[in-house]
């Protein structure tokens, strides 16, 4: 993870919530009042996300006691007890929000991932992620999906080269656009193709590609496409990709398979943090 | 919606997926090459958020043409098409992921919204939303709650008084607290107080404060309550608001239902752009 | 006060100041010299601000040791020895100007409004600030404000309904306008009206308002409004709230004046820095 | 006046004050309804700032139209029209506080300028300001003196070597300071020398300064220094400099007179917006 | 290029020679005033930045008209006239500095890797940039290698994995290393090693690896490297490349021939822009 | 130097290389590894910027230990070792190009300097830098030529008044712009004009100027000037000022000789960071 961006992203989220003050805590709490947090799991579920918990109170107030009992990728039972923070009171009321926020999201992630990725278990698939992130967290929930055990697709446009049918269509064909590609990308990166039947595998098994996207296939046709690379090319299912086909399509053989719904639409899971004073 | 957020997300949201440049666009698409896009339901939800749609082609190219077949607060059915682009084929296939995270989740948002809406249908309740959004994207996803018919609790930590448990324990009790905010809190902002009881429904209410939270209560404490209450300060319910359970808790004559999962676990509308050449 | 606010308002200052280079000090004194500074007060006053401008200095250099004689809301007199600094002798010349410059404005608000306070003595009233603030420094400025004695109006348009002429005219009348704000706009705001007769005041209490703004009304006027109110609103009187004037103005029996001047026109107070070496 | 700056002052007093929007005029103002506003004064002034004033509305929305009847520098009497504006009612209301603080406060700080050029008229002397301005505002305020005929002094402390009691107390004498400073500051700013008497005055005029500073003299004093400089160096009088003193100080014969109070004290003008639908 | 970048880039660079304005150009040039440029080349050079170039004009002034004869990658020759500007006179001598500094760095640039790239002419290799860049610059210069005719490495240290002697000592040996990489890095990123002998590339042949770099070989085990690959991975030379050594370097057969020089040693071209009134 | 500003670069160039994250390192490098680096020396130079090289480390991990054999101005010979770090192996080798790439050019551009400060021994005259630094770094850049012994001309448009051509022309000629900069612009800066002959040299000194650039003359015209000006006014040769040059400029008596290619075409030099496990 990239720490600065997960700085930014901390200080954003408490100016968005903070604004000109907590108001209720500066009313009603002494400045010199300390208290106590117990952060408690209220469901089962993968952790992911406790230093950047941690580090939105730390932003508020250097000088908070931590105790963990968690790390990232643990399991956590419901009523497990996962942290205890000790402080200033009014650290600790204000920040709270925006640090569960923060936490419930990112292990919520993790353990949709998780249960993807427990789904394929014996098979040599790997769970990945897509481009469907929540703009502006992206290095959080690439992470999260990490923490869950899935591997992580480009983080952008920038960092591989993925040719789709617009792309394909755009640039006169299949083998036209790789060899575009192959010649003005950087060379560092490896180039995927959009394939949608047996034919398109085949030409861009041609035109020597690094990776390829079996998309919107059914396991059949997806079967077969693995057996004509035959290892020349990584493979990647993509499309509608729930949890109960998963499995199915993990034993076409493919290498990869990606999921948005992992970043898209995870649920939070349920957190909560009793204070004490 | 304040604009200057909502710019600023954008700029965020294109600078971390195109980083250094999108670069199998650039390898694959003439930059001279225009084309036209169609954005097409995939299943059946209420739009929200085709103003930040658009706007991030136009921050990519100010001359982008579109033509909007939809506005916020739509009922779009599966297989509408809902606007079509037009303009130059690269910045269609740059735009296109960051555009449909943030319309798949504020019409998430709205949709999910729009049926807890629905589920009080008749009854003299609103449903309200929490601070429990993702972080950064605030300002978004509030607005697309109000589309979806609900109403905004505060955004933050300051436009509002929200006495919790800790901070009663802090002062002393709910009338100390109380007296606290009034005191030195802003005036223009209304005082509500967490209540668990009847008990404390009954000191919340002789404190003089403008809304009482009935929070975590079963139904019938809930109906008792706003008894008590009668009308002498406005009533919020909280706390486990399903979408089986909200109606109940709407016909206990509560003025207020504050629903978490409306943010922070709406999962994404299915929404896909074709471009063509 | 919004510690994040605080920090980016010193940082911003410093750099307007520093620019390229405090090029007269380093030409003239040796990066390892270290010195002392006294800070005077030059004339009778309230402090308000000491913790920024002992941060100014801290941004500069963190190891500077400061000995506080004085903490904001403390009467200051003529001659008083208020701070002394020890430190690099080239932090204390860099960052002395910055520093007084935000300590003295803040202490000629705090001062300001303490006299305000200080007529209305004895009576029910409270001094309120307004919108009226220097644009970029608003939260110090409403901070100085209670430090005197005052209290704090809506902090933007964002944390308060304050319906005014044209809002009314726009609307369709009093009543219109306020149906539509109790309608749409956040809950948790308190309304207030702004009227300027007795007929506008007995519109605006029949619709139901939080607090009745007096505007521009003469002290009969306004005892008559209060009367009327009967407090089943707040009341504020404002416009033209002079010194002279404002005493008989809060023997009206308001609950609060507001007074544009406390932070539009408070003259700086006299503060001197004297460094040895 | 740097134009980036100007920008940047008003895209932050704009979100100071709008911060997640201006609740009062979305729920009561038709956002399709248009509207005209006046501007006018409410008292005598120099006005300053028109094109900061008219940028507030076109940062909300390009499309305003505006009519100009003052200038910058124009005498503007009490009652006058200054401006009109057309455009969105919306637009109107919302920026109409930030744009009259930054008017008000400008206008203010060029009426006093104009008060102090006003009573040294016919004599040698300029006015200077000094760097005791608002932090953040500085462009805008020493604009706001070249408004009201006044000069600036240096911008900051990167502008000019300005050598006071402590850098000649760390450099060990006058022409120990002079002689660091020629040998490393920049070449392209001239050096001056604060001076407290008239043996100051003949050292530094011995180490060949550009500019002397007669720091807290009497006008005898001064009109002795510049006597004895005889024109081999600018003076600066400074210290102390009200509007009944300031014409003695200028019959000195001195170049200069450097006035805090133009920026640090000078109260903002009184000026209205009258909107209507 | 990433425009944003772009802009970015250009309003720092602005700012940062403008601060608090052109005293010069405002004292002595008449606003409305306008004046014509021509821009002259003062020596043979691949030009590369004209966009970038007239971006700064337009920063300062929108309506600013340029007439273009050379576009990037032309060869122009001494003397030649290349671009004509007109508009406000101010504006021109404004922007002249920073849009010159801008251009001739880009234009050196790409003229140095012109002759590289001229040098190796007739063989299978292409020359590469580094990450040996100027801080803050990294999209421009990269961009200014391909109008030179080079190619790009990876932008930065996420969009390619170069596995070098530390990683590798750190990792265990090439082997582990690899297998590393492979397991937890972005499967989108070709896997490059440093290999700094024969029997380096075998191992890292046997690995797997996409790419090897020859690190500082001379020429003739370069050619037994390339021989022992056969085209089973992609080939870089790198260390020491001069231009009098670099054909040598590519008739040994390497795909790539990795340059730091083209960025970090690029002589600016000469260009001149004459204003006339 | 300005610390915010040096901040602010090594924060965004750490930012331009690291983006997403080190993909190598992370894959490769235990991140409790701790490792050592060595800094050598692979040419002769004139060490600048070992604080901001060490700041680059110490931006990403704060505990890292230095042990630092060279400082700024020192001459460093080829193979000696100027510094060693120990800290978490994963922070040397993500630091090192960026902390590489500063030091190299401030290196570059203190070496050069040196060569031509050392060209012109035993004259009166200085070596001055210019404006064609490298956008964005011209804080470093001017702080590194003073540590080759050279000095700073302005930082920018803002901290000198340089009347060039241009200005000359727009204003009517050289003593009416110079009468136009004394009345307006700042009086603490000096005004220098650019002179193409004797003539021009004559109407500036008549003018009063305090700086007069010799601009583009041979030796000889440039002695004729010296001779004119008589130490009335300072005197700074500029364009075209080679290394084989410079020294007979400055037998002709100049004050200062400008020198474009200080920072425009200094070459980097060579450093190289080995680390260890």
């Amino acid at each position: 993870m990239n720490t600065f961006d997960i700085q930014e992203i901390i200080a954003r989220a408490l100016a968005e919530d903070i604004g000109g003050g907590d108001v209720t805590t500066e009313a009603t709490v002494d400045p010199d009042k300390d208290g106590e947090a117990v952060v408690v799991a209220k469901e089962d579920f993968i952790l992911a996300g406790y230093e950047v918990f941690l580090n939105v109170f730390m932003s508020l107030e250097p000088g908070i006691e931590f105790n963990v009992e968690y790390l990232d990728g643990d399991n956590v039972e419901k009523g497990a007890t996962m942290f205890t923070l000790k402080g200033p009171m009014r650290t600790l009321l204000t920040g709270e929000r925006v640090a569960l926020n923060l936490l419930q999201r990112m292990s919520g992630i993790a353990t949709l991932t998780a249960r993807y990725v427990d789904a394929i278990e014996g098979t040599k698939a790997a769970i990945l992620d897509t481009r469907k992130t929540t703009p502006g967290l992206r290095t959080l929930e690439k992470y999260a999906v990490t923490v869950g055990g899935g591997r992580n697709h480009r983080f952008g446009l920038y960092d591989g080269i993925l040719i789709k049918d617009n792309h394909i269509a755009a640039a006169g064909g299949i083998t036209k656009a790789v060899e575009a590609a192959r010649a003005t990308a950087p060379h560092m990166l490896k180039i995927e193709v959009e394939c949608e039947s047996i034919k398109d595998v085949k030409e861009a098994l041609k035109a020597g590609v690094d990776v390829i996207m079996l998309d919107n296939m059914d396991e059949k046709t997806m079967a077969e496409a693995v057996k004509v690379i035959g290892g020349k090319a990584l493979t990647e299912a993509s499309g509608n990709m729930t949890l109960e086909r998963v499995r199915k399509v993990a034993e076409t053989g493919v290498d990869f398979i990606s999921v948005g719904a992992l970043t898209h639409s995870a649920p939070a899971v349920d957190i909560s943090m009793r204070v004490k004073g």
